[in-house]
């Protein structure tokens, strides 16, 4: 099992997230490519502890929009959309690069991660943007979703990612947010949750359905102290359980 | 003899240059690369062109700012002009490789490149930016200038340009910009002056002086109907002259 | 009646439109604020020339989106959305008092234009800017919009707007974009088309069903060379037939 | 004695300063305006809380440069940064009056701060944005900049500002923050310098020297943990001195 998270998330004099104590816990580093958050200095820095730590680096590409963190759905064309991505992933690249590293894979972010659950046209652009610039990477994304398909479709690697600490409906759809119970407060219980998850591959949808996950990745957040602690805890559980972390690249 | 031109510095609705007409001239496109100007889009299209064109394609980096077009001083640190310059680089690398290019220069733009004629700290960042991202690019600058010095230093390959349509001081350096005479508009005089610096190496200074111009490319410009026709002149002038016109690259 | 176009919408080193030769033309000034399009220094030298000509100013407010000149639609929470129209708008003033001129209406511009004509909360969150700044301000849109609808119920001035060179579906809406005969480009026929609106308020529909159009006021466009001259048509063939051009302001 | 800090400085997702706590200490806010620093909702947000604790209401002017803070020199054109400071002053304004406040005076941020101190054009730019924005708008700087004595000339109020937990220099600059000892950090020190300062408006300089400092508001900062207790304590110790802490406006 994989445990990736965002990092790389600050931009300039803003500070987002403990990068450090992250990687830590994760074999995957989704790190933030310059057009919702990131700058260069705090990519490459990011990408330099990535390298120090062992821990397999991703692209998490994103709308250019700083000011809404890329949390706001844009109406790009697909070729737009398609030319952002690829623009990100190269500057990454060559970060990444200069530090010893190599970007894997590419977990798009936010909204833009949303919409290619379901949007055909930036679907598409994703994962054309993807297999262009290097047809090795994978993308990991919710399962499921069409961008895995076409992935799939294009002979693009799918990786599908369970989320630690969200809902789920008895369909495998994530609660949305604003719902009440759409995400997960306890780390005992999220770290339960998580173990069963890497033993058998079921968790529990919101009305108690066991459901089949098919991901080979689980996403930890560390934006707050307390999903950092979360994170943490979730780690050392599923080590207790014998489960192998380790990347899935 | 090289020719080289700014391109791809249209972003979004906006639009700047003739590039199609360019790439009909020069042997080498200095790409903008989205932080002083050019987008995902532009960008892709224009590097399609140049490899359609079979023109050798560099990265027109600058400073992050698209307000100001690249064009004010920015006192950047090292670490952060060397990383956002690495960025950009791996940006175009991304875009020109989807087109079937490969980015073989690298050439700072506006006050950026005027800024390493002399800057240390900042003709270091460039120097080191270019260098880790891939040695085996060339820096193109004005010959002379503190940055060239440090390529060389450092092992990368510097190459010297002559500027077809500016005045240059007996010490060899550009008249600015606000002087008198600082910028030739006749056509027939730019292209005579530029088939004898093509043959002899020898170009005017303001005060008569001929001058030694170390240079194995000369920039035209093409961001004015007025500046396409003399580029189109000095390169008929140049083929007459049975100069070899081919990228240094 | 009244004529608008958009104006201003230069960005930094970029020119867009012939803004002087609309400036001849119409009597109301829709000036880019700086988030679609607008750097201060052009915004200020737009509002000169618009108190120079005696032409109406109007805040040209966008989405903050430079790369899509405002054309994609964000999907912005309806705060976020009042709050950068207020700012815009309030720029606006500064720059155009400092001129001698003061805002009098607001157009919103491209895909946020669009987006209000149905979108309730961005509708809202438009009214409400406009009128917290300055309750006086106009709000000029397309009839029948909800925008439109909230701005009356609110006690804000509503100003409808025809668009010279667009098709209309038989309810009332313009032909989009992408469909055949959606864009007209016959001057003279534009000329008449815009007489019989401003004598009779009618507009033949795309299938010729006439159309009677609740509008003060007549769109024009000043971006390419073609629509000046169409600019100008209309306006000689509305002065000709004894048409009142002023500002509704 | 007025008391000064910077906030509204968070941006999107990204968070800066615990302005709550720092209005319960200041009289005067430095609200940023979106160019260095703030979105407009967070501006808003800004505006709402000054106007609840009864805290004048300052615009904090800077460089349009988010990635570097306003923090790196810029060389504007006179023309670009008066236009850019009008915009900045009047977004605030908009926002400001939205919430039952009023813009008193503007102080510039970070690099642009330090420029006008010596950069006559650049101090140029900002008395004349200011002037002509409103020119009852006072401008607190450091006491003997450039740009106070241009101000003086112009007619526009200005305000020195005295630095609470900086080192100066015998002829009364600061010492550079790269120095040993150009930052103090022992609160109880730093109090017993303000009360003194309050009282007999003396300062010792670095090196001993007793400076008298021309200046009517002291500058707190609160954008660490540490800061906001040294600001908390300096109120307390100036409270408990009976100096009379209110604005300057």
């Amino acid at each position: 099992m994989d445990l990736n998270s965002d990092v790389g998330e600050s931009f300039g004099a803003w500070h987002m997230g403990d990068d450090a104590a992250m990687f830590a816990q994760v074999t995957s580093a989704n790190i933030a490519c310059g057009f919702h958050a990131g700058d260069p200095s705090g990519i490459a820095r990011t990408a330099r502890a990535a390298v120090a730590a062992g821990v397999t680096i991703g692209a998490h590409v994103g709308y250019r929009d700083l000011a809404g963190f890329g949390r706001r759905f844009i109406d790009y064309t697909e070729t737009e959309l398609s030319d952002e991505v690829a623009y990100q992933i190269g500057a990454l690249q060559a970060l990444a690069r200069r530090e010893g590293g190599e970007v894997r894979y590419v977990k798009p972010h936010g909204a833009l991660y949303n919409a290619i659950v379901h949007h055909e046209a930036q679907a598409r652009a994703v994962v054309d943007a993807v297999r262009s610039v290097d047809p090795s990477l994978a993308l990991l994304l919710l399962p499921g979703s069409v961008a895995g398909r076409f992935a799939r479709e294009r002979g693009l690697r799918f990786v599908g990612e369970a989320f630690a600490d969200r809902a789920y409906t008895p369909a495998g759809e994530l609660v949305s947010r604003g719902q009440a119970g759409s995400v997960l407060t306890d780390a005992e219980a999220v770290s339960r949750r998580m173990v069963r998850f890497a033993v058998d591959g079921v968790i529990d949808a919101i009305d108690g359905t066991p459901l089949r996950i098919d991901a080979e990745s689980i996403c930890l957040h560390g934006d707050t102290p307390g999903a950092v602690t979360m994170a943490s805890a979730v780690r050392r559980a599923l080590d207790e359980a014998g489960a192998e972390i380790r990347s899935f690249a």
